[in-house]
């Protein structure tokens, strides 16, 4: 790959990717840096757990750090597992998302091997006592009551169930909840359950992005000496199956705010057509001049907030586009929403199209900055494009998009025909007029399950 | 200042700290890096809002956005001037604190100069249209309400309000209002008023940081041709009058949890403790074994989160601790954050201090990863500390760190005796027993002004 066009002052060399014998995929960077920083990404999420045991991915996850032994057999409890991590002055991140659950580490150098071995060690050898789960499904009931008071937070989990719900035959719960799970799910969860839980938990589907100044056969030896042993698991994909055309209302008379969330479908990442809807999303909604910020906040200050982002599930890419309104107001922000989406058909102008791209760019140099985020970014490269997209492939991909490409994606491109609605607040809203559609008012409140909401 | 015994592969020079002959001093520093970064902070916050005419500074630093001119004369509405950020595809940042009001940029490196310019624009030649004021007060009137939808968000600024009253002899209307405002105040606001506003946002105490790949006089000659020429301004620090023993409650009969925050005295930036009490910030909530997570959410579940955090304000540090819990577990909740404060009294363990000290170390090599990152802390160690602090300054300050030493301070250290706490959620708390000390429970409301709300 040519990469003299490249004015990176210092660029790293493409970036190796691995499969260990267990099958656990490894991509790795080398930087000259003081610090190293991993991303392990295991493919189970909240829209694994089983049906009637939903939080079973969220509570496992905190139940794996109560303790755990080290490889030679020295049993450590939770504030001794804690200790050791914080001995290393480590970071942890990561959590429980929809699709996967991660497991973050950065810290200096010298300790990535170590760091490497505790979480083999909470994967492999957890103590999991019986009686820390009361404490923690309690913990996951307040995170879920939590929910009723950040009014934004509610209404993504409500958007995300209304416009995915459950295929009735799958054995997932898919994308209905929290990852902390519902309180019916919580009561029914066992220390049984949950350890068998524990065996989708492997190298099948498994990611590890990671970046340090080692020699790249050093780092590989690194990974598998603490994670070759690591269980073969299991790597299901839950179905995304969007259903467009729903408008539904959530009811929460106190709320001060009308929120709104709008879902639409996107552009599946493994497609031809990703790097021109990341351009498009970029000119709908990517800086102070983008299509939303000035037609809905700048030019009628209807909404203080207001923003489109991509999302993806089960392999496929979806709009999601929120604002934070008044109840009088959330009618028309929602028309002028819709208004921009419909406009989109019509083609960016030049300009927009020349700045979107100038964005993208500046954003793919400050993206592969941080250790933690460029480990972050080599995992997800591999789980969502099946390798490591480098600097120069990115930028190059960038380069060769032309205002012609992205204007004859768009001329077909109709995500304001095909969405769903979901709004929170006081009142219900009157019917909506969005580009050429016309939705009927939601329900006054989400069931669950939810397909009597339909319009 | 030696260097040897610091690992980091590609480490800067010391960073040169300048004055303009405006007043404007500058910290740069000299990078590898394909990109910029640079943090404008100017010493005019809402602290600094004229009573009476509180969310000045936050509905001034949207209007500025809405257009100016170029130093050529070329006039540019709100549309043009947002483009213009756009076409070089930089990012920015900012916004407005109790304290500054900061314009942070990044993009590529061949973009600053212009980037510089456009900042010097903003500030010097803004349109400042009447016609657009009626929008961004109504804005800032819907972020206002959007208050009541954020629980946590709302005890900030009730907490704030609480601890640090403003002087009944102060022009500033102080630390009581969130930056968005009161209705009042914005009701007040006129375009005459906001312009004589302007006149404050100068060079006196304003200070730049920047990190770009340039020779240092060209950053200097880049930054004193395009704000060389800023007006003087004003430079008045907003004493912070902390107000301890204070219990107050905050009525929120639809709140499904109780959200807590307790504030007390810390340690001045200034002064000689300020790493030592970093430390014991660390070692109280700096990790999973810390003692506050450990104590309040691993070890009795009380509250789905917790965390203590620093607080600067009028030159002072203060110790922020904000926890969220159930209506039922809040008494338990508050007493055991009081308990872990009062026994900080008896010292830290070696073990404590070891792990708190090798955390502080390794945020320090992160902390410096990223341009954006970098140049706040440049902006913000002349800021605080009036010099820029070296990465090997901090690591040998770090070094220099004893158990004894942060033992002996910690012998005289009493956050609980002299904290004051703010309690948001549906039902009043009871009287709260606090290390040495138990406070009544707080009056059902806050009234505004607060001084009513003496325990």
């Amino acid at each position: 790959m040519p990469s003299g066009h490249v004015p990176v002052s210092a660029r790293p060399p493409e970036p190796p990717l691995w499969t260990l014998p267990g099958g656990l995929r490894v991509a790795f960077e080398r930087r000259a840096t003081p610090g190293f920083a991993f991303d392990l990404r295991l493919p189970v999420g909240s829209a694994h757990d089983p049906v009637g045991l939903e939080g079973a991915a969220g509570v496992l996850e905190e139940w794996l750090f109560k303790g755990a032994a080290s490889r030679d057999g020295t049993r450590r409890d939770a504030r001794a597992l804690q200790g050791a991590f914080d001995d290393l002055g480590v970071r942890r991140g990561g959590g429980v998302g929809p699709e996967a659950t991660r497991f973050s580490v950065s810290g200096l150098g010298a300790d990535l091997g170590a760091a490497l071995h505790l979480v083999a060690d909470v994967l492999l050898r957890p103590e999991l006592p019986d009686a820390e789960l009361p404490t923690l499904t309690d913990l996951a009931r307040q995170d879920l009551e939590g929910l009723d008071d950040s009014p934004t937070d509610r209404l993504a989990v409500e958007a995300r169930r209304a416009a995915f719900p459950r295929p009735h035959a799958s054995p997932f719960a898919g994308f209905t909840h929290p990852a902390s799970g519902t309180p019916e799910g919580l009561e029914a969860l066992t220390p049984a359950a949950l350890r068998a839980h524990l065996s989708r938990y492997g190298q099948a589907g498994g990611v590890l992005g990671l970046v340090a100044d080692l020699d790249p056969q050093a780092a590989l030896d690194a990974v598998q000496e603490a994670l070759g042993e690591l269980r073969s698991g299991q790597d299901d994909l839950v179905p995304a199956q969007f259903r467009p055309g729903i408008t539904a209302h959530v009811d929460d008379p106190d709320a001060e705010q009308t929120h709104l969330s709008l879902t639409a479908p996107g552009v599946a990442p493994a497609g031809p057509h990703w790097l021109t809807w990341q351009l498009i999303l970029t000119a709908l909604s990517g800086g102070s001049a983008s299509r939303l910020f000035h037609a809905v906040r700048e030019e009628r200050g209807l909404a203080y907030a207001v923003g489109a982002s991509p999302v993806l599930l089960g392999g496929q890419g979806f709009l999601s586009v929120y604002a934070g309104s008044t109840p009088a107001r959330a009618p028309e922000t929602l028309e002028v929403i819709g208004a921009e989406l419909a406009r989109l058909q019509r083609g960016l102008t030049d300009a927009e199209f020349r700045r979107a791209r100038t964005g993208l760019e500046t954003g793919v140099v400050f993206g592969a900055e941080s250790l933690r985020g460029r480990a972050g970014s080599l995992t997800r490269d591999v789980a969502v494009f099946g390798r490591v997209r480098s600097l120069a492939e990115l930028r190059s991909g960038l380069a060769a998009l032309t205002l012609e490409g992205v204007n004859d994606f768009l001329a077909a491109y109709e995500p304001a025909a095909h969405a769903s609605i979901v709004t929170l607040g006081p009142v219900t809203l009157g019917p909506v007029t969005l580009g050429p559609v016309t939705l009927e008012p939601g329900a006054p409140a989400l069931p669950a399950p939810l397909e009597a909401a339909h319009a």
